[in-house]
């Protein structure tokens, strides 16, 4: 069959040619390429749609469940990917886009990311990332130096070190926490005479070695869901994750962080680890970490601070003050993707004894032997990228006052922004901004008024139609595409109770004064939709049936709505 | 202080510009830039420096641990990296390096890769990546089919399915076998009555539920090292991990199988998981799948299959039957980074049962609320990038007859350079390549027929010298530059001891046979070497000193050497 010999034959030579044949500057792939050379916020702005399109018709163009028998030419592939996956994609970029932890990249983080995929190293071993190794040290080093800030011959001799790593490069902050609590679960379970050590021998026998009935890891409520997955995952049960209720300010509450100590020791159970929090996912509260560091050196136990977002903060002076006690941490998570401003995929934890990451060390035969420089024998990914170049870069170019001012421009932002909403008369801000992240909700003045008077418990059913008003504020806001706020839930001591409320997270240094107006000009649109005009009259309704305190009875003795 | 003034002004208009202003083509990362899209092999060939040079000079350029104070030119700091980072990174890329599972990337990678990192989506949640979801959704149901082949009206219902999700997108095949392993545990732990299950009690609380005193998972020795961390991280202890002897094929012995799960029932420990290996990491082989999973049945345990390496060999037509039985895994891992030329950080498991990852789902209040498409409820990981994109890239242009072509290629060049050692009268080839892996040694024709008279004992010493030439040999070679093949140690059934030895993975399809035999004839001159030939030397007394057997007591009689 000498056609099916050609086609063969036609194949192979195409498989070489794109392992050989670089894309022409004129080929759609090329011209791609070559936009957002140009300009990416520009490209980005033209190619995102800005119209949400409904989910269920993207996901017509994602339906097949076969691969492709036959190849696709590249450019016919990149028009497809330009009209069904960049044009449906979120402009995380957009200085509008203030909902999440994602934001702007500065630009030569592009060119260098294409440098690091083209060298295409692989960190888990020296032989396949030679500079790598030392670079990816280096950052680790670096880290543990913004966070601990230990004397200067402290360092020479554990940077490079075949024996320990100062730190784990992980590709999130949920890998750089799981890594933190596995490291301290190890330790307390360390090997002792005849038991070799929960490594080896398992959760089981390391509870009957010390005689305990289980383990538990302490966090506030706001604590990040990587946590629960932790928990989960390293055989201690989301039970034994207490969360302890937060105060006003969204901090740990000591007085029940205690209580919750002294039940566990009734039920026989070991404290693994104190989580304190620098910079709640929510809303950016941070722990005290001074009492936590001193508390958690009272029982002792592990004391992890998941700086997974505020870490960045210790490189302003003004504020770092913030984040006092960190530096007394036996781990510290700082995520790279969020305020060092390094693409999706890079996440950090640093260690205060550079010996800890050896409860966690292993080896194989082919790689991470002993002795070696591979970094991969203290972390739990295998193989991986090299994306510690680019915090490299971030540390290099924008440096350390340039973080400085990154952190500062945030916070004074959100202070800003908060007064702004503060004074409006729709708006109530539901969490002060400690670092740049805030939350607020949609309430006209009437309703703020009646909920300042009314007993806590009469309030719940008018916080009920608030809830689905900032649910569906944020919805029609979100699919309008021009501004983006999240929403979460967060119990409120006020109330005593959970309400929906949008969420502000501001690293974006293009986030323009004009822009936050804007987020609050659009909200008070968007109220005037039908399905949010109908809760509100419901809730006027409400309001006017609510029957006149009886003279002398004061306002406690409304009826319930 | 007008001074201070002036340059805080100075530091925030550079910062404005470093997010807003691209970098100008003819600056130093821009021309580096255009010199990667037109040529990336071409740039790494001139960049990457052929001579090693030694790790300690290499650290030397990154022994400060301050992050610097001021800000830096991009076009300084792209200086530095080109000289620093990049001349001494390792040409994974090149033909010539067949030592590590790392490869050539077809061309179109990288300005996809690019477009990938400019849009910055983060699959956690449909609302940082909107198109994105669906279509990593879709890449995991093609995945799902290359293995399962369930028929056309199985997948409608699953791939958008907001409570499941056919699999779970990883940074690499480590994380992919966690929560492969995570999932099973969770499944045989599972909610039963007044018992919460184990992802809500944990492991002792379980345990005790099932009256078990632990739980194993039984794998071949040829295992990869990811099962050794999961044991540890999961609780269940390395101890626990059954690393059961192969046979002269370096697969599973079945019958030491039975035994080792007799012995566990012996001990009241319950088998979690069977682990079959599609492609072990050091020599390529193939578990028999169709007898484990009949086995695992028979106890009743989760079987895994770690097709990490081996599992794009279902693309071929011509090789898939090799893995006959992975269609009945429970769950399977695959590598995106390895045999789908991805770059670094893309691994993937899939789960025959959909709704199987629902015992290790989680949720939170801002993100991956119930009933939301989100991904991440169902990731050990949290935010992570749209890797996805490239392996549906991948599947889409190269097709699956394109990924059928490399797989053949690569086990037909497996089998040409098998026979190339097998001819030369230097090498002794130390496993039978079954894909695409190879492993052999260096030891001259005198050496290879004493080592068959001798009996197995008397091997023990020769051995230990030709562990040494061989380590020196990969050593110098690697320091070369211009070859790379990497080592191992291997317990070999037929001397039953674990010997050093060369190993050769051949995926890039631009090792052709001229770049094969150069490798061969390298080592043939680096033997050369003093260092070497001191050892050889010895070699060569030993074998003189060997006293001819006694007439009439054959060879079994020699003295031992």
């Amino acid at each position: 069959m000498p056609r099916s010999r050609d086609a063969a034959r036609a194949n192979l030579e195409n498989l070489y040619r794109i392992f050989t044949v670089p894309e022409a500057p004129d080929s759609t792939l090329g011209a791609i390429d070559q936009a957002i050379t140009d300009d990416v916020a520009g490209f980005l702005q033209t190619h995102i749609v800005a119209i949400e399109r409904n989910l269920e018709a993207i996901e017509a163009n994602f339906s097949s469940f076969t691969i492709p028998e036959e190849p696709t030419y590249v450019s016919e592939y990149t028009e497809f990917v330009k009209e069904n996956l960049v044009a449906h994609s979120v402009h995380t970029a957009a200085p509008g886009f203030v909902g999440h932890m994602t934001s702007a990249l500065p630009y030569f983080m592009l060119p260098l990311a294409r440098l690091m995929t083209a060298l295409n190293q692989n960190l888990v071993k020296v032989e396949t990332s030679k500079a790598f190794t030392p670079m990816e040290r280096q950052v680790l080093a670096m880290l543990h130096h913004l966070v601990y800030r230990r004397a200067d011959d402290f360092y020479p001799p554990w940077i490079h070190n075949s024996q320990h790593a100062l730190g784990a490069f992980c590709s999130g902050g949920t890998i750089a926490n799981v890594t933190a609590l596995w490291v301290a679960r190890n330790r307390l379970f360390a090997p002792d005479g005849a038991f070799r050590g929960i490594a080896q021998e398992g959760l089981a026998s390391a509870l009957k070695h010390r005689g305990a009935d289980g383990i538990a890891v302490l966090v506030s409520e706001r604590g990040h869901y990587s946590f629960g997955k932790a928990a989960d995952l390293l055989g201690i049960g989301r039970d034994n994750l207490i969360k302890v209720q937060t105060d006003a300010h969204n901090r740990i509450d000591l007085k029940l962080l205690r209580e919750e100590c002294r039940r566990l020791q009734g039920r026989n159970i070991l404290p693994l680890a104190i989580v304190g929090i620098a910079g709640t996912t929510e809303t950016g509260n941070v722990d005290p970490l001074e009492t936590l560091a001193d508390f958690a050196q009272e029982l002792g136990c592990h004391f992890h601070v998941d700086a997974a977002w505020g870490g960045p903060t210790l490189f302003s002076d003004r504020y770092r003050s913030l984040l006092a006690g960190i530096e007394r941490a036996d781990s510290v998570t700082i995520d790279a993707h969020k305020q060092l401003y390094v693409p999706m995929g890079a996440g950090m934890v640093v260690f205060k004894d550079p010996t800890a990451l050896s409860a966690i060390e292993h080896h194989a035969n082919y790689i991470l032997r002993h002795g070696s420089k591979d970094l991969g024998s203290h972390t739990l990914e295998g193989s991986r990228p090299g994306m510690s170049m680019l915090v490299h870069a971030g540390f290099s170019i924008i440096g350390r006052k340039g973080y400085e001012l990154l952190i500062d421009m945030g916070i004074e932002r959100a202070k800003t922004f908060a007064n702004m909403i503060r004074h409006h008369p729709d708006f109530e801000l539901t969490s002060e901004p400690e670092l740049n992240i805030l939350t607020y909700r949609y309430a006209p003045p009437a309703v703020q008024q009646a909920l300042e008077k009314a007993p806590a418990h009469h309030c719940t059913a008018i916080n009920a139609l608030l809830d689905q008003v900032c649910m569906l504020l944020q919805k029609y806001q979100r699919e309008a595409g021009k501004t983006f706020v999240s929403r979460t839930r967060l119990r409120m001591a006020r109330y005593g109770e959970e309400l929906t409320v949008l969420r502000v997270v501001l690293a974006n240094p293009l986030t323009s004064y004009e822009i936050l107006e804007g987020v609050l000009e659009e909200q008070c649109e968007i109220v005037h939709q039908p399905e949010i005009q109908a809760l509100l009259c419901q809730m006027e309704e409400m309001l006017q049936c609510e029957p006149k305190p009886v003279a002398g009875e004061g306002n406690l003795k409304k009826v319930a709505w």
